[in-house]
C-alpha cells in the first residue's frame, strides 16, 4: 500500500514498469525531464550518478531503467523530497536510489569533488522575478524559479561532484543557452552533445540538451533535431519511441 | 568583354541574374557562402554592409540582389580580391560594391570603428596546422586555414567595425561552435539567432549560422532545423527555395 497525500496521484512512469507519485499543485514532471534522461550518456552495469534539483524523482526513475549504477537524487523542497522517496520505495529501488534532502550547493562537501560519474541537472528555468510576480504557489515558484539556486550555482557544483572526463547534462531553454554554454565553459566542462527540441516542423527551438565532459577537448556534435508533434499536434514516430518505446 | 585568367570560369550565380568569377585551383563559393548571405539580416534601402574574408566576393555579389545598401567586401589574397574586383565590374555593380585588398585586422583603423550596420563573415575554418600538413596550394591554405586571420581576430574586428544594436553574421562548423558563441561574448557581441543546416534528416549538423547584435540582450532564437539532401541525395525543396528561388 501506498499512502497519497492531498491531491497525489500514482501516475505511470510512460512505458516504464514504474509508477511515480505526482501532484499537479505541487509538481508535475515535464517531457523536458523525460528528454534528459534519455538523452544522458549512463554507464550501464554501475558507476556514480547524480540528478540535481530533482523535483519528484522522475530523472532518478527513468534512469534506474537505464543503468544498475547508484543514482542520488538532490532536492531541497521537502514535500517534493518526499514524494520522490516514497515513488522509490513503491517501486522497491531504495537499494541503489537514495534521495538527499538538502541544499545542491552543499553536496560537494557532503558527498566529495570529483566523486561521480554523470551528473544530470532539469534547472530552475526563470530568473528570479520581483516579489510581486513570483508564482503565488511557493512549490512551483520554488521549482521553477531560480530562488535557490542560480543556474550558475548547478554548473559550478555540477563540475564540483563529477569526475575527470565524467559527463554533465542539462537540459534548458534557448533564452539560457548562451549562458549555459559560457558557464559551462567557465567551470571546466565542454560542451560534446547538444540536440534542439523543436514543438513542431517548420517552428523554432524551444529546449536543448547539452551533455558535457569534465576538462573534454573542443569537439562538438549537434544532434539531428528532435520534433515533438507532427500537423496534426500527434507525437511524432521519434517521440513515440522515446516515450513509449513503440 | 571580361578577362579570364588560367583556369578561371564565369559561373552563374545560382537564380540570381548575376555571374562570378571561379577557378577550382584557387577559389570557388560554397554552400556556406549562399546559406550566411541568405541568413543574415540587411537593410533593404540603405545601410554599410561589410563581408570580412570575402574570397571572390561571393557574399557581397549576393548581398547586393537582397539590399540597395553599400557593400565591402575585404580580401587579403590579390588573386581573389581581383576576381572578386572583375565580377562586381562584369555585373556593373561597382556604385555600391567596393572590395578592398587587405587585412581585415587594420579596417577598423582604415575604416573607423562602429561605423557598419551589419558585417558578415565566412572564416577560414581550420586552425592552422603544421607545416608539413598545410594545404600545398597556397590560395586554397589560406582561405582554409587560419594563417592570416584567426576566429578571435574576425570577431574581434566584427565587434569594433558594427555599430552599437548592428548585426553581426558568421557562418561555421559544429566543432567550432562553442568557441564561437564564447568568443563573440568576449567581444560584446551577443547571438540572437542560430540555425543548424544538416546534410540529410537523421545526421548531425555540419554548419552552423549565428547571428549577433553588439551589446544586444540575451535572448537567443534557434531557428528550424534545415536539411540540405532528401533520401535520394536530390536538394531538398527548402533548399531549391534558397538556392534557385523556387
Amino acid at each position: 500500500m501506498i499512502n497519497l497525500k492531498d491531491d497525489e496521484r500514482l501516475d505511470y512512469l510512460l512505458a516504464e514498469n514504474l509508477r511515480i507519485i505526482q501532484s499537479p499543485s505541487v509538481f508535475a514532471f515535464s517531457l523536458d525531464a523525460v528528454l534528459l534522461a534519455r538523452f544522458v550518456y549512463v554507464p550501464i552495469q554501475k558507476g556514480n550518478i547524480i540528478d540535481l534539483c530533482s523535483g519528484n524523482g522522475v530523472i532518478p526513475l527513468f534512469l534506474s531503467t537505464r543503468t544498475k549504477g547508484n543514482i542520488i537524487g538532490v532536492e531541497i523542497q521537502e514535500r517534493l523530497f518526499d514524494m520522490a522517496q516514497r515513488s522509490i520505495e513503491f517501486n522497491g529501488l531504495q537499494d541503489r536510489l537514495k534521495m538527499i534532502h538538502g541544499d545542491i550547493k552543499e553536496m560537494p562537501k557532503q558527498l566529495g569533488y570529483g566523486k561521480f560519474d554523470v551528473i544530470t541537472c532539469n534547472p530552475p528555468y526563470f530568473i528570479t522575478p520581483k516579489k510581486e510576480e513570483i508564482n503565488l504557489n511557493e512549490h512551483l515558484a520554488i521549482a521553477r524559479h531560480e530562488i535557490h539556486c542560480t543556474l550558475e550555482d548547478a554548473v559550478k557544483v555540477s563540475s564540483q561532484l563529477v569526475k575527470q572526463g565524467g559527463k554533465v547534462a542539462f537540459v534548458h531553454r534557448p533564452g539560457r543557452f548562451i549562458d549555459l554554454i559560457t558557464l559551462m565553459r567557465m567551470y571546466r566542462l565542454e560542451p560534446k552533445r547538444i540536440q534542439f527540441i523543436y514543438p513542431k516542423a517548420g517552428k523554432e527551438a524551444n529546449t536543448v540538451l547539452v551533455e558535457a565532459i569534465k576538462d573534454g577537448n573542443p569537439d562538438l556534435k549537434i544532434l539531428p533535431p528532435l520534433i515533438v508533434y507532427n500537423e496534426k499536434d500527434e507525437y511524432t514516430p521519434e517521440l513515440r519511441e522515446i516515450l513509449y518505446g513503440e
